[in-house]
């Protein structure tokens, strides 16, 4: 018997079906499944791949605060990494959930960097909502030799506005209560007809805006701004 | 009998159990498949989804030189997309293959741009080369609010530099013979010691090495150069 692992499945942007063969085999074949959680309240991440639980797996729900910006909570973290390391070591591989793909801004970095040195871990990449948004909103966001920044709404108004003009296409991400921000350094760089707003992409509340049509102070916290790059084809 | 339409199938980096179960189903269902090719020789992103070919489909091979880094050809294009056009006004749906997401520097937006006025095109996003690279070389490229910006290699050095040094993480794309040049500036930015090239990923000749260790003039035109952000956790 080869030792027990951990596995870092992306499970994709929220359809069910944007999962792929690979993680949904090793999500199936693992004694364990973690995944993120809200303190209270269901796991987005546990609820993509629920359709395909085959049952019978124990769970291990990491909770914390989130989406208030803030950073994640350390303590969280070590414990989380401890309660999957036992796991590996008593023989049983563990499957981590990570919405969307477990490198592209995701919580499983902060236990990838705990679990590493102690046992094998594999990155399985998911479709990210990256992607997902753009294919929804059905526009290309960089096209030839465009360059495309994935910028963090949190980020000061000039280190937001310094990375929109210095590229070509843009994606904002993390935009929650920073719209009214992130709405007013878009304007104010002249590149607001290009901007969407995606929330919830390939979910069943899915809804796309121009964001100029927008007048909310808030959206969700999962929601993405595109700014297409001007040499689409 | 709702009307025929047209599939942008993202399938992913390489690694056929990377596609998604949402790519596969459609793959299967449709009538015709098309996908791009070199002017001689297979196509990669046939070659992704050869093991789940039901058998039986028609296929649309749309050839053209590739990884010169020169644009597409735009009657090969307009060929390519009256080709898929009529199948659709056949009745026939036509499922496009497209190697990784089909948004992210991928050829299908040329079609897109061709057939969007035309008939019904549904974008099924895919693992992109992006995530699959980062997820190989088990590297979080950008980390808490710090920007990644995907870079194109062919951009000159000036537009290059601005890129890197304006943003944190990033990721250079379509590398190939760009590679001696791209070094220059990477160099140059300071930022060597952070910068790793990975070659085919999640594929069998998948290679991964430091970019201060490669002394090879040229690689892969589908090589991607990753700069990990400094917030690593």
């Amino acid at each position: 018997m080869s030792a027990a692992q951990v596995y870092g499945l992306g499970v994709g942007p929220g359809d069910p079906e944007l999962l792929t063969l690979k993680a949904l085999r090793l999500l199936r074949a693992a004694p364990v499944i973690a995944y993120p959680a809200p303190e209270t309240g269901d796991s987005f991440a546990r609820s993509i791949v629920a359709p395909h639980l085959p049952g019978g797996q124990k769970e291990i729900a990491i909770r914390m605060p989130i989406g208030d910006g803030s950073f994640p909570k350390a303590d969280i973290y070590d414990r989380a990494a401890r309660d999957i390391l036992s796991e590996v070591r008593a023989g049983r591989d563990v499957a981590v959930l990570c919405e969307g793909d477990p490198f592209f801004y995701g919580s499983f970095m902060y236990l990838h960097a705990r679990l590493a040195r102690d046992c094998t871990i594999s990155i399985v990449p998911g479709v990210s909502s990256l992607m997902a948004c753009a294919a929804m909103a059905g526009v290309p966001l960089s096209a030839r030799n465009e360059s495309l920044t994935v910028i963090p709404a949190p980020l000061p108004d000039e280190a937001l506005r310094t990375r929109l003009v210095n590229g070509n296409a843009a994606a904002i991400v993390k935009v929650g209560r920073h719209l009214p921000r992130v709405r007013r350094v878009i304007e104010s760089a002249g590149i607001m007809s290009r901007a969407l707003l995606v929330e919830r992409a390939t979910l069943a509340e899915q809804r796309i805006r121009r964001l100029a049509d927008v007048d909310d102070d808030s959206v969700p916290y999962f929601s993405m701004i595109l700014i297409a790059g001007e040499g689409a084809p």
